[in-house]
């Protein structure tokens, strides 16, 4: 039994999140069903995260048993030929048995677009939050930095979340204005449920000068859901890579 | 009764072009159901052009007449409550009753974009060409200046045109390499139907060495479908604006 690891892209617009559920479309099906198609078995897949709907990839990691005998670094070109065009394989490879994508992740990268003009907004909407309210850009970068080191980030996790350490390490949280975007880059040792939507929907909360940037930290320390701001919407999210 | 003139954003990815047509879904369908929604009127409107089924407008202009009360310059904003959210009304304004959105134009600009990487192509695959073979930009560039003139352009029309002249004007035909994407800008006096895309189509022959660039005016001049290059594919195609 080999196992193999893959990189997946994705275009979550039609899918409801990665993690399989009943009467529900979602990625890890539709990936488990080319898998059915291509080997004939049924062939269980374990991802490094369980994106939500509406929320992209492109560098979701998986990984799974299989005795088919494809060659292990063609194995993502033939699972392409069955996979509808919005989920892309974009490499595979064998890797040790004992290879798990979500414990044995150190580090996880996630962007989110925000697009703020009206016009284009058209061709966005499922891509990037279209918000073209005015934000105090320099507020939203500063706000961003309170967020790096080592926190308990309890304030920023819906409920739902199974966890029980709120412990995480960010080591990245940074904002650039490109063009009509702007572009947020959070790398961290794990996310909490909703993590990044809470810190983005925060920060622009900050941005329209509804929280300040010196109440960043107080609102770390509360520990409390309610002290943060809004969540922002899924549709500005994208799985950007995973570190082993 | 008021003439009133709108500029349209459209996705034009799940539509089967521009003009109605029975038993399929289309552009102006959709619009005129919302203006009679809206209404309570069927009203008939009028566009710049008649985009493909797969092509996207950034600026297309439609004109309709109407006794509806709502003001003029509001009407875009009564008409994008009842619109899907793939078709975006970006203003209105009030015209002459003589105006008439395609006889009166007298420049119209296409872009066209071709996205060259492997990855990313997910989520490009509706709004750009997504070819990352190799291509010889530097002579394409100097393909896309061999068009620039007035020319019978009848190698470049697709059957089924119902035009009497095939000549036009092309003021601007430039190609930009940014980033990840190579863009063709296109602004001519008027298009023949499928023009934009047969140019294309044949600058992507002359940067894959079918086509040399001296060869394109013996094309023109060969006044022959058969004589240009391959229809480049809808997705990429926008109608950026109309000039009156």
């Amino acid at each position: 039994m080999r196992k193999i690891k893959m990189i997946v892209e994705y275009d979550g617009s039609n899918y409801h999140g990665f993690q399989s559920q009943k009467n529900a479309h979602t990625i890890q099906d539709t990936i488990e069903n080319a898998l059915y198609k291509l080997t004939g078995h049924k062939i269980p897949i374990i991802s490094a995260g369980r994106t939500d709907r509406g929320v992209h990839a492109l560098g979701q990691v998986i990984a799974f048993e299989t005795e088919a005998k494809i060659p292990s670094d063609k194995f993502y070109l033939a699972l392409n030929s069955v996979l509808p065009e919005d989920i892309r394989i974009l490499n595979s490879k064998e890797v040790e048995t004992d290879f798990h994508p979500r414990f044995q992740a150190i580090k996880k990268q996630y962007s989110y677009y925000i697009y703020t003009k009206d016009s284009g907004k058209t061709f966005l909407r499922k891509f990037a939050w279209c918000n073209s309210e005015p934000l105090n850009i320099d507020d939203m970068i500063k706000a961003c930095k309170q967020f790096e080191g080592r926190h308990n980030f309890l304030s920023f996790c819906s409920s739902g979340s199974s966890v029980k350490t709120f412990e995480r390490t960010i080591e990245v949280c940074q904002l650039q204005q490109k063009n009509a975007y702007l572009k947020f880059d959070i790398k961290a040792n794990g996310f909490l449920y909703n993590m990044a939507r809470i810190i983005v929907g925060t920060v622009v909360d900050v941005g329209r000068g509804k929280i300040k940037v010196n109440d960043i930290n107080d609102i770390i320390k509360a520990r409390d859901r309610n002290a943060a701001g809004s969540t922002a919407p899924p549709q500005g999210l994208y799985l950007m890579y995973v570190e082993y």
